[in-house]
């Protein structure tokens, strides 16, 4: 990583000769007085502000101009090491740890926030030492990105490397990942391992190491728990399930949603309870079934990113539908009202679109419950222009699987009935 | 109404030549044999279906081709008022009740459905003998829509006819309109009514009235005692709260979503509990905090339709967002992920939009919880292109308020300050 990650122009110029570098201690005087990390920044951002992390865990951004002094504090040596090991106590099992980046791994180290998002051992065994008593814990860096900024080629990338893990000693894998789109990486992995000999965790936190009311360090041991103790297998989240510190819970990948912005307990399994409850003392097989019926591993590692997401409302311009055919998309999923209902202005683009190929699928806005395309007039005419209900399967889910079917089929008649399988549970029953 | 509506070529010839028309109850004879009452159909459909709707509530459709025999058991006399008084009880107030059709409406005779979704006052009156014990009830019809054909045109129409309301002697108006896309309507006249001086009330069902489990009918109560006796002003969703019969709870316009497809208690307040609970003997008011702080009624009506929800995910073309430019939008509301985050792939497109002056609004497809857009990178990056952070208001009021906003400011300063202010407890504070 960079010394200066980011920074350009005026705000560079002003750090090198301040012999300021990203990760040091700093005590900035402007107005205030400000003592923090220098963080670093992305390339498009303007050149006029640093940004420091403070104590209380937030940044902000101080304007170059304005700063009367810059003093050094401290400096800290930034972990170049991307893969390392613990101390090996052979009576335990072996688990490895993926990191994408995020909160959860970007403040592992209670430090420097973005600045070393690599995720050593050594750091990882400082600040949460209780790992190293449930695993022999491997510990790999795959790229240090904020969740929002992952695409599916990333998916892609994470699913390769868990591949290249199918025939290894480990007993479990847990990948840290960013929060906000966590529930899209999870469905992907959940279709393209489908059968995969071992459990899969993502997990993250929704406040950051250094804040007292972090979730970071709990998620991360119940993640190691669960793969250690669960005798599962399939890819799930496990995320604080309450606001206080007493239940962890573990989600079917594919079933769960992001329900709340800022909330620890923001993750939710749609339309059931959670699938294991992870206590302090024991793991609680909470649902009475067979989450991934598939027994055999056959990795679908591609994806085909030429799908919509169609959110319907009142106003909504069916000329976007004639955009979407018109630009080479192969798929839309919809997200209708109610039951699984459009407007019937949409109906000429729909038309359209089915006619050039496209396979299009119906979730609802609703978020709980089924589509049900019967009941209404709507619905039958919807049905009739040859939409697919996708029953309960949540829209962001539906998305994902639309990616994935088609980048592993050979025609639309197999990637409709990828999407009518029940691979991984995103159907509830 | 036309007595073959909807119906035309194959199926209008075999009607006619059967003597059976749009009402009517009837016994078909194919393989199996059903009897129901004979449904109309929109103009877009084929015509080689007729359509029943069976005693069970739902409706089945049966090829012309295949009928055996269709035998004529009895003929409905279609209600054609559009508006007609109940007898007159002078020690009770005056209510307005309106129908915009949906489930409620089509359904409140018991029997047709569809075919009459006219309120008349007598059918009413037959259908739900308490209402008449609450209110004089004056009844008219707007429109008879499922709410997922409603576009913002229509609700320009419910707000002019509320509008030519304004000065009445009625001590509220109810409203019977399809759940579908209630919150949208709602939060519509939220914004266009503010100042109203009398309680306006979505009310629907999500059973149909000829259904054991049917809503209907203890909705539409609840909706009447609540303009009647909860003393409030403003708009407000009135929807069964449990799955019991025991509660029925009013949303604030604004605050209020359609969280399942098909439970009665589909609808919820976003972030907070409901604002009235109507017990069987009394109404509640839940929140301590007045909800429509706008004392004086200045109707603000018009709309402006050019306004997309964005919902992003991974894999979002923004392409999307240049075409959106291109087609004379001028305002997006993002469905950002997290605290309100979008990948850095849109950046090129977000700066080309605030370049060509479209207002951009931050809200979160987490549904619940405030977007944060100071607490990382990301969010300070869409901050600096120009993006509004929408604190908690909910992605769907959003969306309607910035189609009002636009319609109702002469610039585009005007327009986010309005979409700014909190108007109808769009704000939860």
């Amino acid at each position: 990583m960079s010394e200066y990650r980011g920074y350009t122009g005026m705000s560079l110029t002003f750090l090198k000769e301040s012999n300021v570098k990203v990760g040091d201690s700093v005590k900035v005087t402007e107005d205030l007085t400000y003592t923090g990390i220098l963080m670093p920044r992305y390339e498009h951002t303007d050149d006029k502000h640093i940004v420091l992390k403070l104590k209380s865990g937030y940044n902000i951004g101080i304007e170059v101009n304005k700063i009367k002094k810059i003093e050094l504090l401290s400096s800290e040596k930034i972990e170049t090491k991307s893969s390392s090991k613990i101390k090996i106590d052979s009576s335990l099992p072996k688990v490895l740890l993926l990191s994408t980046g995020g909160t959860i791994a970007s403040k592992i180290d209670y430090r420097t926030g973005a600045v070393t998002p690599a995720l050593s051992a050594t750091e990882l065994n400082s600040a949460v030492p209780e790992l190293a008593e449930i695993a022999n814990i491997d510990a790999e860096v795959i790229f240090s990105e904020y969740s929002e900024n992952l695409e599916p080629e990333h998916w892609k990338k994470i699913a390769e490397k868990l591949d290249s893990y199918a025939k290894s000693d480990y007993k479990g894998i847990v990948i840290g990942h960013g929060t906000d789109t966590m529930q899209y990486t999870a469905a992907f992995l959940s279709f393209a391992l489908a059968g995969y000999p071992i459990p899969i965790v993502l997990v993250g936190s929704q406040r950051s190491s250094d804040r007292p009311s972090s979730d970071a360090a709990l998620n991360l041991i119940s993640a190691f728990r669960f793969v250690v103790e669960s005798n599962t297998r399939g890819v799930f989240v496990v995320m604080h399930h309450n606001e206080s510190d007493d239940l962890v819970v573990g989600h079917i990948g594919t079933r769960v949603r992001k329900n709340h912005t800022s909330k620890r307990s923001a993750f939710q399994t749609i339309g059931n309870n959670p699938a294991f409850l992870i206590f302090d003392k024991k793991i609680e097989k909470n649902l009475e079934k067979e989450f991934f019926k598939q027994k055999e591993y056959v990795p679908k590692l591609n994806f085909d990113s030429h799908v919509a997401l169609v959110k319907y409302h009142p106003g909504y311009n069916p000329k976007i539908i004639d955009f979407l055919v018109e630009s080479g998309y192969k798929a839309i999923i919809f997200e209708g009202t109610g039951l699984g209902h459009v407007g019937k202005t949409m109906y000429e683009g729909i038309k359209k679109a089915n006619e050039s190929g496209l396979f299009m699928g119906m979730t609802s806005q609703c978020i709980d419950g089924r589509v049900g395309m019967n009941v209404y007039e709507s619905g039958r005419d919807l049905l009739e222009l040859g939409i697919v209900p996708l029953s309960d399967m949540i829209s962001e889910t539906a998305l994902v699987k639309a990616m994935w079917a088609l980048g592993n089929s050979g025609s639309p008649v197999e990637m409709k009935n990828l999407m009518l399988k029940n691979i991984a549970s995103e159907f509830s029953d």
